[in-house]
């Protein structure tokens, strides 16, 4: 096969492609802006920086915590970089209703704004830290829940985001929470609301929904979905309330589901693994499955190996 | 201790590692020509940089997708690297019957083939934006889909790498999807076929097995197994059809498991959540977990934090 | 809005965020030596390097694994690297009980130690590529399994990591586990331990806890626990078993969860689908579900689209 024979394929190819992102279907809306996901995932990781000061640093480096100044240029940073993809944001999403009524806000107003919540941020994702802690004894250290533990990791860049959100900042939180859901496994939509000494252990397969609102001492385990019944609506959906209401010190264990917009489940509830919960659960209740479900065979011979 | 120790015991371990080598295993079949894992995800990038026009250039970019000469350059680039992971791919596994047929195909030729499915690609892949946005009340625009969604992610890797495997490529195909695997705990294998209108809300934890067949307006759920009954004859099992077939408009919640190569799931059907399903399932069935299995237990005093 | 406005508004919050960092919070404790999680990874990298010799070199590169002086050079950056991490690692968790015995220790022997355990780790992993490759009737090569799998990567990753775990290495263990967690959705604690032909198909949403043993010839679905009943003594529970003994030849599907530190799965058994176990199962069992559980709806029209 001659170079010329691959050429000439590759320029007909281009040639049909061009004309096939004229076809104005959702695959051919070239964006004219473009929001930068890499620069937003940058973004996260200098506000942690800030966050868990020392935790992200090069040994080595100036301890940019320790002076009012250094922290200032690290803000800044942030301040600039966020700014920008704010503000193509804005501009992106200005035909959105939801969006539309925030146009005359100027984006350095809304960035300043969230950065002045990060004290806020700080005081909850410290009880966070507390409650993972007191609730593992793998965890050997608060230091390796801050390294290692992709269940704070979540919850931090969950509340970053949840911050945005509620400045109506559009595509940007989402695109932070599920960079955090890529890293972690865990899917928690930046609308949620959560109370403090949030503790989520191991974390894979985690679904939170948008409309969800957890209470205080929650803690969740791997595989929990709190979710909606039913999306059939669809977009008609939009700004109802879909997913459940979790009252103070819930536990949810590994692999249950939780549903629906009007499923409240009570104060100090315990919800049992694999449980599939579509209606409410009164207050002190425990949930669990019967025993009698399972079948027992037993094996006539050893398996072969 | 003295450097002089460490020393001497490092080199001791080379000479043992050496000979180690040498065993025979399958651990010590050291490939002579390398595949490259971190060239494939490039390649997987420059793709959706051409299925996605705009999406993923840099503000200030010369806007490389509206000349058909820009497109052909992104082209070139693709068919030059690819090219060369396809050529190590054939011969790397040219004892393997499945792909020893193709031996004398040249791989020019296949990834001339490959790239001119890209259009066809781009017209299931709106059909799959248009399901997940039409299905979905938290996703306020398209765009945030196509820049947020690990779903829409998962399934344009495993529509590329799927076209790489009808062309009967080794290895390339499920390297592609297992690095969407890793980004989004969704694991497509890319032998499996799926229409169009295809939905998958949230994603973690989603398995669906090589010979799996998908029908159109299919929409699953986070934690959903499409898989095997049993694995337990093997390599002997290549080949045949272990995974289940799933009619149009299928739902299916999340944490239900749908097992075997003859279970089929009839049109218009929905599997409830945390439902296991082994045999076939007919067409216009709600399948779920009757309500009674639950046992309620309560508190008799408030649960201590 | 001035620069001014905002840089006025960016040095408050410094100095606001210099004091928060002063309130002596587990937030607020910044650590003065900075173990590095990207110099982890990287070490991660260049162990599997020295474990699959081949499979993560660069073609052009004067073949690195075979000759002992190509060996002993990739050691030797590792030694060094580790040892630096080690050396802080023991250094910042000085007053930890666990780690306390061990401060006499010298990182470098620690290191050494680690080293020389590398070819037994690399026959158990032989072990492992073996027993997936039999199982899996999806895997058309042994390199395809080093190459892509999921299930490989995280218990690669677990055997280096269990090897520091058990020379009493804080911190860093679990930040390479966690990197497998993050990279593959599987969990598997540095403290497990595990047999040889350890087989995990798909691999998301594993969870496996610290205290867990594992036997030969065990093979886990995606989605499976390996846990705790409960964690409510918290901090409390630490060296305590909690997590089940699974004996050999145990085959345990997607979903499953088995939970409790008193808890043994008998060997040969097969613990089905979904299935939730409290307690221990004798030898030879196969437990699954009822199929009767199930509760047939059909829709009396067709679902629209």
């Amino acid at each position: 096969m001659e170079d010329n024979y691959a050429n000439e394929k590759i320029n007909a190819l281009a040639n049909l492609l061009v004309n096939d992102y004229c076809k104005k279907r959702a695959i051919d809306e070239v964006p004219i802006e473009h929001i930068d996901r890499s620069i937003i995932i940058e973004i996260v990781k200098k506000i942690k920086m800030v966050i868990y000061p020392g935790y992200y640093e090069k040994n080595g480096d100036d301890q940019m915590y320790n002076t009012i100044n250094n922290v200032a240029i690290l803000l800044r940073d942030i301040f600039y970089n966020l700014n920008e993809q704010v503000s193509i944001a804005l501009n992106f999403c200005k035909d959105n209703i939801k969006f539309d009524r925030k146009r005359n806000v100027k984006s350095e107003q809304i960035v300043i704004d969230f950065l002045n919540k990060i004290p806020k941020i700080r005081k909850y994702l410290d009880t966070d830290i507390d409650a993972i802690f007191n609730n593992d004894p793998a965890a050997y250290s608060k230091s390796e829940i801050i390294y290692a533990y992709p269940g704070l990791f979540a919850i931090s860049v969950y509340r970053v985001a949840h911050e945005l959100y509620l400045l109506n900042v559009p595509l940007i939180p989402r695109i932070m929470t599920e960079y955090a859901h890529n890293m972690t496994g865990i899917d928690i939509h930046p609308g949620v609301t959560i109370g403090e000494y949030f503790c989520i252990d191991h974390g894979t397969g985690i679904v939170i929904g948008e409309t969800s609102v957890i209470g205080n001492n929650v803690k969740i385990y791997q595989n929990v979905t709190i979710g909606a019944l039913s999306t059939k609506g669809g977009q008609k959906l939009q700004g109802i309330k879909r997913h459940p209401t979790i009252c103070d010190n819930v536990t949810i264990y590994s692999g249950a589901s939780i549903l629906g917009g009007k499923t409240i489940v009570g104060k100090n509830s315990t919800i049992g693994g694999n449980v599939f919960v579509t209606s409410s659960v009164p207050p002190n209740s425990k949930l669990s499955f019967k025993n009698r479900e399972l079948k027992y065979n037993f094996n006539n011979s050893n398996k072969k190996h």
